[in-house]
């Protein structure tokens, strides 16, 4: 299999390493800044360039991982491909690549960071292609570097993509809204660990909606008051106590309700 | 060292097997149901009761792990008693208490089942004691079950369970939030797991403020703006969104202000 790789950023690294591991041949790497390309190519022993129309024309993949506002100017930017022409967002339709004969989607699941490696392996990859021949094609691709791999449409991407909006960037608000709590108290984040990995590990091992405990689960309403008047000197943090609380309330009163029909 | 455990539910089981396992000696096992007492006094080798009246003089320890509701009930029902007397509870005062010369708080930290067991030696354990006898009985008596001790007011406790209800209930909530919109498209909530680790790691190692990524945090209301019209007809999804991308968003103002001051 012979790719040649678009963008040098976190995912284009990441993911020519695994292709490469893979026994794929990386013919070539193209970065607007050609310092980045060679870098990168450096790595991957493939040629380098910045020069969109100098691409080379004999690759069986061409993988597109530029930042999601390029992907459209990049694609209008190419010669015709006889390739199949994939990116690699979560969040952009397959169809921004049409003009291609056989285009798709190959969407590596994971928060990347360059110095840190990854197991590959287990980074769910997400795929899809116009056609049988390009699905073909990507489903063997992300095989070869992944035990995750799963057919999904744009509309499952997008779903995926907001989802982790909610468990790792919202979440990872909550904590920072706990740390204010302790620090202003003069205790460590770290106290709340045993109890993270816990919550965590509950949370995928059964459904999250099962794993649910707390004063809101509960029904409760007289200790969520008294948490709210704790907080009020803490405008972020009652803020969020009382949403969620009532959300917490509303999600299982709902679901008893439903119970109590049958 | 001699103990008298009242109470039978999972904080009792849990805390009294530490201790027989760090060579305490448990004298006695009150519980309301005679049943249960016996079933957990018979784990301790311990004598069972069910009448607070006829409770063991002897002990070093009283340790009260009945429900909060319960505490202040337990405390009045008790003869005076010269051990010291502390319960194990995350939102009580210790005041409650006052009645015994020597009394205070002992209170481990984490999520306890009964079937599950816990390495206790990582439990964060907080302590308070009215007197320097009463708390150098219940450092030592920590010590010996925990690696992890820790002085704490009611205060600092309360600010602790606060911060749980946040890190653990809030986060859970969050996780079934999103396993909700990954329902609603076939897909499962096991793909989120390479990436809640990833953000528990991070969270765990740089403090969480640092560990922000997202839409919201860089700032680009765009595409929270597209997230939002993309939740309304998940009316809960919705409406966590917006409160906290919002929060998301005027914490790093007020921070990148702050900073811009100097």
């Amino acid at each position: 299999m012979k790719v040649v790789i678009v963008g040098s950023g976190n995912v284009a690294t990441h993911l020519g390493m695994a292709l490469k591991n893979a026994g794929c041949v990386i013919l070539q790497v193209l970065s607007r800044q050609l310092h980045n390309a060679e870098c990168l190519a450096a790595m991957l022993e493939a040629d380098a360039g910045n020069d969109l129309s100098k691409i080379n024309r004999e690759a069986d993949l061409y993988l597109l991982s530029v930042s999601d506002t390029s992907i459209a100017e990049v694609a209008d930017a190419l010669p015709l491909l006889q390739g199949v022409v994939a990116h690699t967002a979560g969040s952009i339709d397959m169809e921004v690549l049409e003009r291609f004969p056989l285009h798709g989607v190959l969407y590596p699941f994971q928060t990347f960071t360059k110095e840190k490696e990854v197991d590959f392996k287990t980074v769910p990859v997400l795929f899809e292609g116009n056609r049988s021949a390009s699905r073909k094609l990507l489903n063997d691709v992300a095989l070869s570097i992944s035990t995750r791999v799963q057919k999904a449409s744009g509309t499952r991407r997008k779903a995926l993509h907001m989802a982790a909006v909610f468990a790792c960037n919202f979440v990872n608000h909550l904590y920072t809204l706990a740390d204010d709590l302790l620090e202003k108290e003069g205790l460590d984040f770290s106290l709340l660990e045993p109890l993270i990995r816990e919550t965590t590990q509950k949370a995928l091992t059964m459904k999250p909606a099962d794993a649910q405990t707390g004063p809101a689960r509960r029904g409760d309403r007289l200790v969520s008051q008294a948490h709210l008047e704790a907080l009020e000197a803490h405008p972020a943090q009652h803020d969020a106590y009382a949403l969620l609380s009532e959300s917490i309330f509303r999600y299982f009163r709902r679901k008893d309700e439903l119970y109590d029909q049958f």
